[in-house]
């Protein structure tokens, strides 16, 4: 791994002391530790030491985590598990709008076996109302309620306390095995500490420097939880199959080495961070820096901006042709074409965004240069966007209908049907400050993302979207 | 690994190919193949060539590889994923009585929902009958049917070629994709060729040599196949979570490894079994062979054989003192109490049974080293069983009704309640030579296991179960 490489939120190469580990457990890990022979028992005992590793790592007893084969394992065997566990309460799951996707596929699961699924909005830096969040989790019929520790597209820490401490004041759908609360803790986990007083957690080694084929999911003595998929007389019944012992020791000794000095790596990013979130907007025309502002509300290693007017996968691709891998703040993968849920959710533009995620190997010089090379990448591939379509008089026989969708007078027209995001809200960008302050044009775009873009485009700018008729047209006024 | 290790059914050491595959990986594999920035890509190409160089030692096509957590997540995903993907053709799940636990696992969670099952005997060497398979899998609403290649307990080979010529034959059920086949072909591919014109077969890394955490499975194209459980786009929509690039990069190369040398490697093992066939009946009293005597018939690195009159767990406690790691033949763990279901369903006692099986680096002194110890180890466990009861006239007041269960005189009774296998048939095999040949006696049992070991006993010994009430008495003739 270079210096070059700021996507430590999709995982990070193994810690060297997991290679270590590994290595040093292969000699005495390879039997499946259910086995009564020799090989097996001695398995067992690096098996059972890997998981009193963690559970100390994480302030818990041993027999409350389940390894899984992934971290979206994890993830879907603690929600679909835990509504499972408590389907007598109910058939609702409520989740935050910006969980990962791994959670809204287990949601959607849920649904289309006949529960229902309550989804709870955020804000625009994407933190939910603990008020809203309470009365969402409340209502008669919720089995399960699911709120990430941290957001992983732009780092805002959600108000997992504050809801916690809620519901065990409620008591409301509590029940004897306290409150029935999910919390995705992977991000947080890296740098921070393990969610308190909650009954079911789950973290993915991959960001801590552990290797893939591991998840781990903590469910908290007394907590109704059932498994939701076939099991064997692995983790005490509640997994499958033959666990991999050594990948587990090191996912334990990736995360015993990163812990120990957290404090200290959470400093120093949350140093790099500052100085990027500064520089950013200064060197980048039009960025707009996503999420908090507060240090204490975001991730100490994650910033995600948005940059305008361009297409994020080019700017990806020219990023990586520099030697630097940052994330599309898109969906789970970037290769994916569908705008990210976590940013529509927020209201903010759906292409463009950027996320950098440091790891603890991240120096001063990798930041120096990235700042360097950023403005010219962006500068590039803005370059090669096509020219803005003119805006045209309204008027009978013209493209637009001239009826504005309030009542007032007709303006021009904008046409940039045919046009994929990001063009729609290019044109706009460039036709808007031809019309004097007051003035109001019509859109015409029949991109599905721009539904959602011309919106958070108006809100991000100061602009103000005067009307829409929800099949793509726009009425947008100049204020400033 | 020492060459006392006689467990290789169980999973081996990782071959050395695969600890320096999975080291040479490291460095270009440990991010998320599925990600657009130069680390992902790096991985993307480890994955690829690993799914190929799997391929090809299989025979089939890259993306009929479907890469699982483990070889019980892929015979899960392959039975449950075949009866969603074929739901039309109706809710009958077939399989063979000597699968193995995870098939029968499956099986249970289809029929929790709804599904049935039907399943095939076997026969006393533990095969099925082709003809009598074809007509359970033809039976109208069959969605599925499975049959392993070769037992797993006990090395027995399945008539699979047999089986899948007479659905293509009859095309019963088999629609355009092809015979709804599911092979378990894990124990038979560390030696032996991959099932031929089978839509779906798995198998478990760990056999020859691979890392545990990895499952495969393949699904030939064209076959009706649908994910039973929640997937992302991991595993081109087939799979969960990100995969774990270096251990599948192991798996790879310990496949190659092993599968380069296989006919060397079967062939000598071949001939230790046939010294370990011919050598146990002499040297342990009354043990006694399971499984087909042809070698054809069998796989050729593992051996079952039954070591009546003692407790099977305290022998393999005893042999492992001696350095020796055998299996007890028994479930899928060797530390469940539930007798094999494989055992029960050929009929053969249900404890003190021991497999050996053998890996590439046994040598001759090994197995003498072995044929030195069992014989000794044997005795030691036996004579720690308790003094057999004494048989008893019957009569009005004794324990035992008088009343026999079928018109015959009554005989003497052998009260054997409260002791538990292998203690009845080891009462019974003490008092019947007691008897004049011809003459009866009355065994009273209420060890469960009993019930199948009481027949099975008799038929293995030549002895004569004349009757049974089915709740704990058995009349037994003395035949011989």
């Amino acid at each position: 791994m270079t210096g070059g490489y700021l996507d430590a939120a999709s995982g990070l190469p193994w810690h060297p002391m997991a290679v270590e580990a590994l290595q040093a457990a292969l000699a005495d890990g390879w039997a499946d530790p259910r086995r009564l022979t020799g090989p097996g028992r001695r398995s067992a005992v690096l098996l059972d030491a890997a998981r009193a590793a963690i559970a100390a790592e994480f302030g818990i007893q041993p027999d409350e985590l389940i390894v899984t084969p992934s971290g979206a394992h994890a993830l879907h065997q603690a929600v679909l598990g835990s509504l499972a566990g408590r389907h007598r309460a109910g058939r609702t799951l409520v989740h935050s709008a910006v969980e990962h996707s791994t959670v809204l596929k287990a949601a959607q699961w849920h649904a289309e076996r006949g529960g229902s699924v309550t989804v709870v909005p955020v804000d625009g830096t994407g933190r939910v109302d603990p008020d809203e969040f309470l009365a969402a989790a409340r209502a008669p019929g919720v089995a399960t309620a699911v709120l990430q520790a941290a957001n992983h597209e732009v780092g805002t820490r959600q108000p997992v306390a504050e809801v916690v401490a809620g519901l065990a004041e409620l008591g409301v759908d509590a029940g004897p095995a306290g409150p029935p609360l999910v919390v995705d803790a992977s991000q947080q986990l890296v740098y921070g500490e393990p969610p308190a007083a909650v009954p079911i957690f789950t973290a993915d080694p991959r960001l801590w420097g552990g290797p893939a084929g591991v998840g781990l999911l903590v469910v908290r003595r007394g907590t109704r939880w059932l498994p939701p998929f076939p099991v064997d007389d692995s983790e005490a019944g509640r997994g499958l199959g033959v666990p991999n012992v050594p990948v587990l020791v090191a996912a334990a000794a990736a995360l015993r080495a990163t812990r120990a000095d957290r404090a200290a790596h959470a400093a120093r990013l949350a140093g790099y961070l500052d100085q990027l979130r500064h520089r950013i907007p200064q060197l980048v025309p039009d960025a707009m820096l996503l999420g908090p502002d507060r240090a204490a509300d975001r991730l100490p290693h994650l910033l995600t901006f948005s940059c305008p007017y361009l297409d994020g996968e080019a700017l990806l691709t020219e990023l990586d042709r520099n030697g630097f891998a940052v994330s599309s703040g898109s969906s789970c993968t970037s290769d994916s074409l569908i705008p990210s849920h976590v940013l529509v959710a927020m209201g903010a533009l759906s292409s463009g965004n950027v996320r950098i995620s440091l790891h603890p190997g991240v120096e001063q010089a990798d930041l120096d240069r990235f700042l360097a090379v950023l403005p010219v990448a962006v500068a590039e591939v803005r370059s090669a966007n096509p020219q803005p379509v003119p805006l045209t008089g309204a008027g009978p026989g013209t493209a637009a209908e001239p009826v504005p969708l309030t009542g007032a007078e007709p303006g021009p027209v904008l046409d940039s049907r045919g046009r994929r995001c990001p063009l729609p809200i290019l044109d706009l960008a460039r036709a808007l400050p031809e019309l004097p302050i007051g003035a109001e044009l019509t859109l015409l775009a029949d991109d599905p993302a721009a539904a959602s873009d011309i919106p958070a485009w108006c809100r991000m700018t100061g602009q103000q979207l005067v009307a829409t008729d929800g099949a793509g047209r726009y009425q947008v006024r100049r204020v400033r």
